[in-house]
């Protein structure tokens, strides 16, 4: 499923077949049970309705599709709940031993922007990096899942660049790090999409490869398999602490660039973030003006 | 402004002496603006609707008012954007030294709950403890706004109540300390009310006495103007990261309780928090069940 602009107003859709249908087009009174546009709560109408939305796609007339490459489309959920981004969940040549338990951060929805949109360089901040990352979006609420049932918890899935200023990375803060988001909540540093790629679609997350390009150079080649906790432990794990709900995104970690270590964007840079069976996302990067 | 809960559903209104005005009771037309409960939208309208709203708060018929002591008042905000909280903002005998910027840690909204809600024991953390903290509630949007600028940003003030769990307090990850928000961000780690008290009743938000007592015993008493950054700066700091959009939450830190180190929550106590001017907050304490 997906969100794109039409007429300068937001809409949710059901990509086929390299059409994107236009849900409340093709089924006005679709209205009633959520807004175009609103995919949290679409979220939370559960896995049966959502077969029935495809139903629906499928048997919309002509005139609600239109092709995918006519279609301007938007962050696949502009108003998550949470944002959850795993911390070193890939072997890293620079981290001497790994953590023997998840670990997270947050951003901020703020920092959402479309597959398309640019990253912004922040005026305040630099040495900014890109970080691709196969993401899982909660559809259904939970707490304290075992890792047998977590899978059953996740509506689909989706590419997340968690961009990050290594000039904020760490706060050193009386002599020891301290707190660690603001380095990776920079407006436009979530550049994420291009849809929602449903559970059903894909037989195992964590075996999809994950290429990075940097100006058409490819500069990460790596496999979901690799990262050191899967998606049924960081669900179990997160949900010891609080509810999970419909639209919480959760973020699996980023692989390590092929070179070892990563490179600063640049104004003019164009970054791609291919992920195996959920499509790409590619951003310009341009300096704020604002 | 407030939100309550009538027969079941949210309400929102205004308190004018010792009474809530259900608005929407008393202007059905208001509907078309924001729904019952939607603070975040009420809060986009801006500062001209806010006084028109006090404006029929007080030409509401009696019917429209009930007593507050009758009302089951909720947390003001249930779905902020953003919840920012200060980190070490207050002297601390513990510290070595304080930091020269504000530093922030984040919690998610699922940590709200209302103002006389149950403080929940986590089953997985211990050492829980109550930090009582002015907040300031944004009004308006901006970026990059200047100190000078910074409260007409603010609509208002409330009480958040961050609490914590020490044993998840710092992760040491590799050797030094990780991302910290987890410890603070358990379900009801974020008892916020009673309600939010608008920028015009308040003279100066850092000249306010912050009270916390623990089983009716005094535990805390301090000021607000002893906070190391004050709102200006916060704000003005922030700016520069992201957007601040109308219900994102600053907590503005906790002073250090009187006897130097907190004590660990136990089930049965109760906490209260009085911030001079807005109002007081009460939880108990219960274990996790579910």
């Amino acid at each position: 499923m997906c969100r794109f602009e039409h007429q300068g107003a937001e809409r949710s859709g059901i990509v086929l077949n390299e059409t994107v249908v236009d849900l409340h087009w093709a089924a006005p009174e679709l209205a009633e049970r959520f807004a175009p546009g609103d995919t949290r709560t679409l979220l939370t109408l559960g896995g049966e309705a959502l077969a029935e939305l495809e139903a629906i796609a499928r048997a919309a007339p002509a005139e609600a599709r239109q092709p995918l490459g006519d279609v301007s489309l938007l962050a696949p959920i502009a108003d998550p709940s949470k944002i959850l981004c795993s911390w070193v969940n890939y072997l890293n040549p620079a981290m001497a031993k790994l953590p023997d338990q998840p670990v997270f951060f947050s951003k901020f929805d703020s920092a959402i922007t479309g597959p398309t949109s640019d990253i912004i360089l922040p005026r305040i901040a630099g040495d900014i990096v890109v970080e691709p990352e196969m993401t899982a979006i909660i559809g259904k609420r939970g707490r304290h899942i075992a890792e047998q049932d977590a899978l059953s918890h996740v509506a689909g899935y989706t590419i997340v660049n968690d961009v990050t200023a290594f000039s904020h990375r760490l706060q050193v803060i009386v002599g020891s790090p301290g707190p660690y988001a603001m380095a990776k909540t920079f407006d436009s540093f979530a550049p994420s999409g291009p849809w929602i790629t449903t559970r059903d679609e894909i037989a195992d997350p964590h075996d999809l490869e994950v290429r990075q390009y940097l100006n058409g150079d490819l500069r990460t080649s790596a496999n979901t398999s690799e990262a050191v906790f899967k998606l049924p432990k960081l669900i179990s794990y997160l949900s010891g602490f609080f509810e999970l709900r419909p639209g919480d995104m959760i973020l699996t970690g980023s692989p390590p660039p092929n070179a070892g270590k990563p490179e600063f964007l640049k104004a003019g840079d164009r970054v791609r973030i291919e992920i195996e069976g959920l499509g790409h996302i590619e951003s310009g990067v341009v300096e704020e003006t604002a």
